[in-house]
């Protein structure tokens, strides 16, 4: 019997340590589940993304390590999804360690640990910026008939002058 | 005998956009060869990226439509490609319009529309602060200890304040 694992995901601004935490799940068995949250659940627990469902599901779909991609739509389908397909192993990075221990009862729960590297930190680091800002100043920024790329402008001609 | 579909790219923050263009082209043959620029490539060219080749092409080398993954250290290694690799299709964004036009001596050369969508509009409006933006400055605003965030902060509170 084949042995599936399942784990879920926001995914947004899709990395490698999202890469690397998929291919080390998808070797603890012979197939892969991945939930993508889908953007009315983040929209509930006050989760803002980038990417919308569609375009984050899409990366995670074409991942050679993902066998299937199903949207996460709220907190309480993870019992189903274990039955659903068959789940022997939910695995999450160990950022989330104990928050699935409830899952104990219908197949193994394992937390593996983030692997970390420059170009990762890096994009966490650019994402704890963009957290700090709501998403609708980014929306604006990324406008480029607004003018809050100023500051961007401002800090070079800054430093031109110097 | 297998068509071969060759194309060249940067990659960096991996997105929906660049996924398609692959998709597309791979549906063009029957195999995908990618080749991933290097730093030192992009370097010379004075292009700069936020992820580093190694963790460009771990992307591309694992997507489903892409059957290899190669590095491109230089402009004069295309001919040597599509001998090495049988390549009967060089395959580009529209971006690129006639930039390749001297491959056709070697095979069938094709640029492909760009598909534009909310999200990847976004991407691209986001690369467009970050371009505008010298690497160096945007290295230091990820640096949380640097205090590049400011315009960030400054301008929540310039709303909050109105």
């Amino acid at each position: 019997m084949k042995k599936i694992v399942l784990t879920y995901g926001t995914f947004d601004l899709f990395h490698t340590g999202h890469l690397s935490l998929l291919n080390r799940l998808k070797a603890l068995g012979d197939e892969l589940v991945v939930g993508v949250t889908t953007d009315e659940f983040n929209a509930l627990r006050g989760k803002q993304t980038i990417f919308d469902f569609e375009n984050r599901i899409q990366i995670i779909r074409n991942l050679k390590c993902v066998n299937l991609a199903i949207a996460l739509q709220n907190g309480e389908q993870k019992a189903d999804d274990i039955r659903r397909y068959g789940v022997s192993i939910f695995g999450m990075g160990n950022d989330w360690e104990g928050r699935f221990d409830d899952l104990r009862v219908y197949c193994e729960v394992i937390y593996l640990p983030r692997t970390e590297n420059i170009s990762s930190t890096y994009i966490k680091k650019l994402l704890e910026v963009l957290n700090r800002t709501p998403i609708s100043d980014i929306k604006q920024a990324l406008d480029p008939t607004k003018s809050f790329v100023g500051p961007f402008d401002k800090q070079i001609v800054r430093k031109d002058n110097r």
